[in-house]
């Protein structure tokens, strides 16, 4: 009786998910906003080489598709494998992506309004098979095959850096509805409340989002208060506060940033006991550049203030920090390319 | 690739979803805190007979059963069919169910903290096997299978009543999580917001239920607002507010009500948005007293306020109202004994 039992065995597994059916290394990409992260992998999955370039922040999807080349082109020089032997690649995008590699609407990338068949862009010039996923969702498989998310059948993964993003396992299996799913960053916290980067109000991520924490501080600082916070983006030689300035500046007590941090993770208790009441998942990874960089005892805080929202507060989900860091978006990317 | 394609298909279905395996008719019972429906169904699914009871407010879950046993015997004498030449009794109810047919913290319903063999205490007053599911899961089953949501694979139902209750249709099958799911009414709106009648802050049922709703009008008449709720109720010799004192009101204008309504239509489309932002379900269909009784309009006012929350503007989910009315609930329990 699918409605009187629950779904997903709950046993650790010991065995690997699914096994590889080749042996030549594979690529994979993390597009995000700032940078381009590449990585090449052997068939257990395991790093050979990796390679980092900014991503553009002029010009339109055609240069980004070139920096995106030139990032695997080095990391394939790097692990002494031509990109054309590769047995394919993977690429992790924002935006709405298409069964057949186009990506559209990848708002915070230059010129990306509209279509743009990204997946045989990047075929044409690299000489192999290129397939495209959501970036969160890819980062979500990945903690789910081979990190945190492991002993689980049903997980949300939360990427809290930048803006806030989600994705779902549910039953073993990735769930992305119609192909947006995961939007856990623009849970509703606060009906009528912040304005979101999305232009939306009241959001999670008006709240938890690194960006808009940065204009909350900038607000701060305008109505007078104090915060080292900008001075240490400066010192740094920084144009944003990274999650290491924000770190650094809870470390020292700054009284901003800890109120502004104090917000964020009320916020994020409150959205993610929201998704975790609609689909009782067993575990939520807590991953992104915050969440890697504040680790164990944020993912602790943000279960704490998600209890007193849960509906069935006597078995709340594990809350874990994603276990594959900074590179976890690009090795999901590539897992897409078994 | 399941993360780039969406899945299910969206094709409209012409063929039942399943055939039914037996032809003896089959029972179906909805426990509800207010009252007990049952059902006698065929083979088809066709309502032979019905039966309500009021659900009892003293004693314990024996007492309950034992009203339930009642009403089962009831709508089968009306059939002209014994309970025990059943091919089985299926049970929508609150609380938490287990595999077994046990139900615990039905905390709505009199004396049952605790847990209770439901399932086995029927079916050894029924003489027929007893299947027992979650009560609003069990209606939004129905809906998917014979009503509003038969032309999608992906639904989330919700059911606006005296509280807010939700189920889930993902990718063909009900998603219930580890058995507690589909808690929509418990999605945070307002952080640190209204004291919701589950005990927690901000719910959107602290906004949209009946019962906070009532509390609401009652708090109004007490500030010296005036209203015709109460007025109405009195005249209709009804305890509580009913669904159809709330729709008269509204109907003639009534200010107090007015105001409260469109303060939980608000908040249905923070939540329910929320939760669309989450999952990406093609459909969300309305049901319960209130959605059944408010009807297209309301439906349709709902899409409306759920629009400005949705990430994926340009592709928001159908709403429609539930088809199957007052006895989805019982239809559904029906469905679990097939």
């Amino acid at each position: 009786m699918p409605t009187t039992a629950p779904q997903g065995a709950k046993a650790p597994r010991t065995a690997p998910r699914r096994s590889a059916k080749n042996t030549a290394p594979r690529g994979g990409i993390d597009l995000g906003g700032t940078k381009i992260e590449a990585i090449v992998v052997d068939s257990e999955n395991t790093v050979l080489a990796s390679a980092r370039r900014p991503t553009p922040t002029a010009g339109g999807p055609s240069d980004v598709a070139a920096a995106m080349v030139e990032a695997l082109q080095q990391a394939c020089q790097a692990a002494s494998v031509e990109p054309a032997a590769l047995h394919g690649v993977g690429v992790g995008s924002p935006g709405v992506i298409d069964g057949d590699g186009a990506v559209s609407s990848a708002r915070n990338l230059p010129g990306w309004d509209g279509k743009f068949e990204l997946g045989s862009a990047l075929s044409g010039q690299l000489g192999t098979k290129v397939l495209v996923g959501n970036d969160v969702q890819v980062a979500t498989d990945a903690e789910f095959e081979l990190g945190a998310g492991q002993p689980f059948e049903s997980i949300l993964g939360v990427f809290w850096g930048t803006g806030v993003g989600g994705g779902l396992i549910l039953g073993g299996k990735p769930w992305i509805g119609r192909g947006g799913a995961g939007e856990i960053g623009h849970v509703v916290v606060v009906k009528h409340g912040a304005r979101c980067p999305c232009g939306r109000r009241g959001c999670m991520e008006a709240y938890a989002g690194r960006a808009a924490m940065e204009a909350r501080a900038r607000r701060q600082v305008n109505k007078g208060k104090h915060t080292d916070l900008f001075r240490l983006m400066e010192e740094r030689g920084r144009t944003r506060l990274t999650s290491a300035i924000w770190a650094h500046a809870l470390e020292h007590g700054d009284k901003v940033a800890t109120k502004i941090i104090d917000k964020a993770v009320d916020a994020l208790g409150a959205g993610i006991g929201s998704a975790v009441n609609v689909l009782d998942v067993e575990a939520v990874i807590i991953g992104g550049g915050l969440g890697v960089r504040f680790g164990d005892p944020f993912a602790e805080r943000i279960a704490a203030a998600m209890q007193p929202h849960l509906c069935h507060d006597d078995q709340p989900p594990v809350v874990r920090v994603a276990a594959l860091g900074d590179l976890g978006g690009a090795i999901g990317a590539a897992l897409l390319a078994r």
